[in-house]
């Protein structure tokens, strides 16, 4: 039997006793004859805590000492689960980022892995070692330390999954899988037994918080089998993977939402070659993401250009675009932050016809206004009211019958 | 001007604003023109944390995974400072223990530094850096992080002043220097302006505090003058330095004690060859030290023979001990945990005679019995009842005239 890469996110290694029971996770694992890697995140809460650290010591922390500073929360866990193995009888080693070695550019706070060294592991795993990872972490080629962001150890596991050809990467979570939609605003959410790498990154792209869209690129990348599933049960789970028919039966797969949207429209320019650029060039400066952008056509030379935000770079965008604004003679710039984006995601889409009419017939009949539409191939967005974010995820569920599986 | 090493401990750096008073100190040198390196050790109460911690996790940690746990102590404080530092303008890069890189023996716990590599600190103090070191930590030639067990931040910093020729190795600490005795149960005690490593040495494995003995025989070994400084106030100081005759001049530099001390004595050996060797070989084996040893003159063919460990593994000794003593057929073993070790050193001992006579007429004087002796050139230990601790510190400490220094 191969190897199984099983990561733990913050909350299952909350505390001692946790930690204890993610080693008899490991233990199972192992005693079932596979080799074990396991990948841990910092202690629910100690990141946030490490963070409020570096603000306290400076407004604008250094990147590099940032780094170094919140990577010590992965350290922690690793070593304790460590610690309980070997008293339980299993030999552990754990690894940080420099020891094995997992080589990143140098993009403090969300580095991208460029290489990962599998020597140490391969050599502690034919010892029969159960070898345990810091997430979220690596170090460039100077040998300083980095992060990979938010989510940033769901990468590693499948990173480390793909270079060590895993059987399959577990992540473990607080869920028991992946849901049609939150199951929080919609009670008859159900859980997928599997769904593909592409809408599983749809997914995560547009709201869903299960696993980091860079670990599913990764996933689909190296063909990494991903299984979502509970720390804390043994029932469920969903398994993320390459496309199949059963797949293409559906039409939909599920609906997320993102309530942190804010749209902005710059309103009357004199529509001349280059406008989009000027515009969009000192906001991606800045590095605030543009995600949607309508311009609707001309009309007597001018146009209108609306596009959206992440809310908490509103202010900002506002500020730099009005002052582009002024320089290519628009007449004024709207922003609106009360909006959401709704996203139906399903490779059935591409098959079935009329999804999108259906969509926008569902939401019409609640008299939920669609201020901006954007489409893939295997996704809708649709942005709306924030008030009717709720309203516009229950209807549609209903109306695509997302609570039963299709036959 | 050369390069200063600044070492602050865990009291030094216990919250932000502490670690902006020390930031405080390291600008105030790099005005002054010096190369500025800081070494740190872990907030105040973090490392015991962390071995808390570790305690919870297993009742024996392996040794491995508890040093790299207990490690992120010190990556905490030095991102923290390097942050402040940056963001008040002063270039600063933090470094580990595998970033310099410090290499070490792996025994774990209590590793010793076996080389240095200077180069990428040499590179950033070129460019003006004020670096950065994680103290107590090293990395053994497979990358598995040590430590260098308690007080082990000294010894890192002596170590880096070593190996980049440092003009000298300030040492802050809560106290502003080195005392002629505890000042907490002396009221006389008297702050030495200038110390011989030999004595710190001396006072530093009997019981001063003030500094890890390892970082003392390492300033004698490559001559690097150490001030011991207090971070609170500017005030004082004892600079730790070669001998020289102003040293010699004063009869003794300090007394000091050890209350956690128990004796063992071994009744009625038949005296044969290799008794000594039967006895403490078992106790070298189980790492208990052995300090002072007195073997009576053998009558009729049988002798005696008392020794002093640490209260906290006389129990255990006490158990080899029994079964060393039946074998080699000795009549029983007796035990004394209510004892303590008073100490005076001084190198002006070797050319004023009499030091000896004093002490224990000073004692005698008293009613101070003394159960065992033990001397070197620059100094002479008595074991004495635990409850005559105090006492005997004053009266030696007015006998010899501590609180004032020679002419």
């Amino acid at each position: 039997m191969g190897l199984v890469v099983q990561k733990f996110g913050g909350t299952s290694v909350a505390n001692i006793e946790k930690i204890k029971n993610v080693a008899n996770k490991a233990i199972r694992e192992k005693n079932s004859g596979h080799d074990v890697l396991v990948v841990l995140s910092a202690m629910a809460g100690e990141t946030n805590r490490l963070i409020d650290l570096a603000h306290s010591a400076a407004d604008s922390p250094d990147e590099r000492e940032y780094d170094s500073l919140i990577s010590t929360g992965e350290q922690v866990t690793i070593t304790l689960l460590s610690i309980v193995l070997n008293s339980m009888g299993y030999r552990s080693r754990s690894f940080l980022g420099f020891q094995i070695r997992i080589l990143t550019d140098n993009a403090y706070k969300k580095a991208r892995i460029s290489l990962i060294d599998t020597d140490a592991i391969q050599k502690e795993l034919r010892k029969g070692t159960i070898v345990v990872v810091a997430g979220f972490q690596g170090v460039d080629e100077d040998n300083n330390i980095t992060t990979l962001g938010r989510g940033g150890s769901d990468t590693s596991a499948v990173a480390l999954a793909a270079a060590l050809n895993a059987e399959r990467c577990d992540i473990y979570t607080d869920v028991d899988g992946v849901y049609t939609t939150d199951p929080n605003i919609c009670a008859k959410a159900r859980r997928l037994d599997k769904i593909s790498y592409d809408e599983m990154l749809e997914m995560a792209m547009t709201g869903a918080k299960v696993l980091q869209p860079r670990s599913v690129e990764m996933a689909k990348k190296y063909d990494v089998p991903v299984y979502v599933k509970s720390t804390f049960s043994d029932e469920g789970g969903t398994l993320v993977t390459k496309e199949d028919q059963e797949m293409e039966r559906e039409v939909l797969s599920g609906i997320t939402y993102d309530r942190d949207q804010a749209k902005i429209t710059v309103v009357h320019i004199p529509d001349k070659p280059g406008i989009a650029a000027n515009l969009f060039m000192p906001l991606s400066e800045r590095n605030i993401s543009v995600d949607m952008i309508i311009q609707n056509a001309s009309t007597q030379g001018y146009t209108d250009l609306t596009f959206t935000v992440s809310k908490k770079d509103m202010k900002e965008a506002q500020k730099i675009v009005e002052a582009t604004a002024k320089e290519i003679g628009a007449k004024k710039v709207e922003v609106d932050d009360e909006v959401a984006r709704i996203s139906i995601i399903g490779v059935g889409m591409v098959s079935h016809s009329g999804v999108a009419a259906k969509m926008f017939k569902t939401m019409a009949d609640e008299s939920i206004n669609i201020m901006m539409i954007s489409t893939s191939e295997i996704k809708i967005s649709c942005v709306i009211q924030r008030k009717y974010t709720e309203l516009a995820v229950m209807v549609l569920h209903d109306a695509f019958h997302l609570e039963k599986k299709n036959k």
